[in-house]
């Protein structure tokens, strides 16, 4: 996954590659976790660069986020297209055409197609807000775990591959749990998974831009950093 | 749930109950978790008497832990009844004879039909050695968060109660997570499980003991405890 791409053995500052990661990202909704990523890109911690953003509505506010920075925006709004395979094959034209090597589905609410998926098999990663596979395949996760009396809950990074075609199912990259309290409505609990997705999701960033995830079967390993 | 008793404002110790809760435990193996209940007990940090230790194989290595301590124990395998449900009556009637006020599933294995989950109906709580939902209705549940690839796993203590029918579904009391670590194989996970299992399960009963358990629809609160 990710393999190709040099590590440098320079000295300049955290251990910087010598070729950021480019990355392309999707987004359905505020973008809070694209602007998250754009943060720590800019704080000079996520050695990643984002060469396009990509929506399927062309009124998201995660949009507005990158142009605003000078990134390349395209909406793909499925209306516009005969079929949603027709629309996702735009889409994955436009990604490949940037150059994007990790696509990354930053609160993207499109059920991606095969044809999409096999373009980006293993090449793609999702942020789900529960620690799955509990309380996958909704769209309220958060709400879920509350409606179920879960004690705990949290995050999940995982692939988008060809091999797990189910919703979410695909192998696990990196989890964090968050804990759910006594006192907690939906909206107090969805601000602390928030909290923790705008950190979980630029640290998976980062270990594919250091060439540290490895896929064996269902189990993802996260391979010690190289010295440089 | 539980609410009989009587609390007892006295100056005693750690602030000791009036009176010990008094449990049932059923065991089908090792009755590592009995063991654990039982230590606590005896170490004064655990309110409870174990009145009766039931299984359904006579074998259970469990039942010699509670003979050896003097504790009236019976075993009731299937074998020597015509069906599941007259066997688990006589469990029933066994643990009502002896006074068992919550009854506690400590590893044990065999499905409980709807009559004896009606008669413990909320005063009757399970171990499931998963962060419930993920990896419920299994008997290896430990093992099935390894293959899937999960960063996460944990214990929970659940209600069983005739709202939820469905396994490993009840109400859940307590959660308690253990990280999945790269080197894991299903031995080594199975042992931090089984730590935190022994640590977990007395602390639920504890909080029977002092009436702090409030079923909610599916939320269970822990209620403060009172001051002494």
């Amino acid at each position: 996954v990710a393999r190709e791409g040099v590590r440098s053995g320079g000295a300049a500052g955290h251990g910087r590659l010598s070729r950021d990661l480019p990355i392309g990202v999707l987004v359905s909704g505020q973008g809070t976790n694209l602007e998250a990523t754009l943060r720590r890109i800019e704080a000079g911690t996520l050695d990643a660069e984002v060469r396009v953003v990509v929506s399927n509505r062309p009124s998201a506010p995660g949009l507005e986020r990158s142009r605003a920075r000078g990134i390349p925006t395209f909406a793909f709004p499925r209306s516009a297209y005969p079929s949603r395979d027709e629309q996702q094959e735009a889409m994955r034209a436009t990604l490949v055409e940037h150059g994007a090597e990790l696509v990354v589905l930053a609160g993207f609410d499109q059920i991606l197609g095969a044809d999409f998926v096999d373009a980006f098999s293993y090449r793609m990663i999702n942020l789900h807000p529960s620690l799955l596979p509990a309380f996958g395949g909704g769209m309220h996760a958060v709400r879920d775990a509350l409606e179920y009396g879960a004690k705990v809950t949290g995050c999940t990074v995982h692939f988008i591959a060809s091999d797990f075609p189910d919703c979410d199912s695909g192998p696990i990259i990196a989890q964090e749990i968050v804990p759910i309290l006594e006192s907690d409505d939906e909206d107090a609990l969805l601000a602390r998974v928030h909290e923790v997705e705008h950190r979980l999701l630029p640290d998976a960033i980062q270990l594919f831009a250091e060439r540290r995830v490895q896929v064996d079967g269902r189990r993802v390993r996260i391979l010690e950093p190289a010295v440089t």
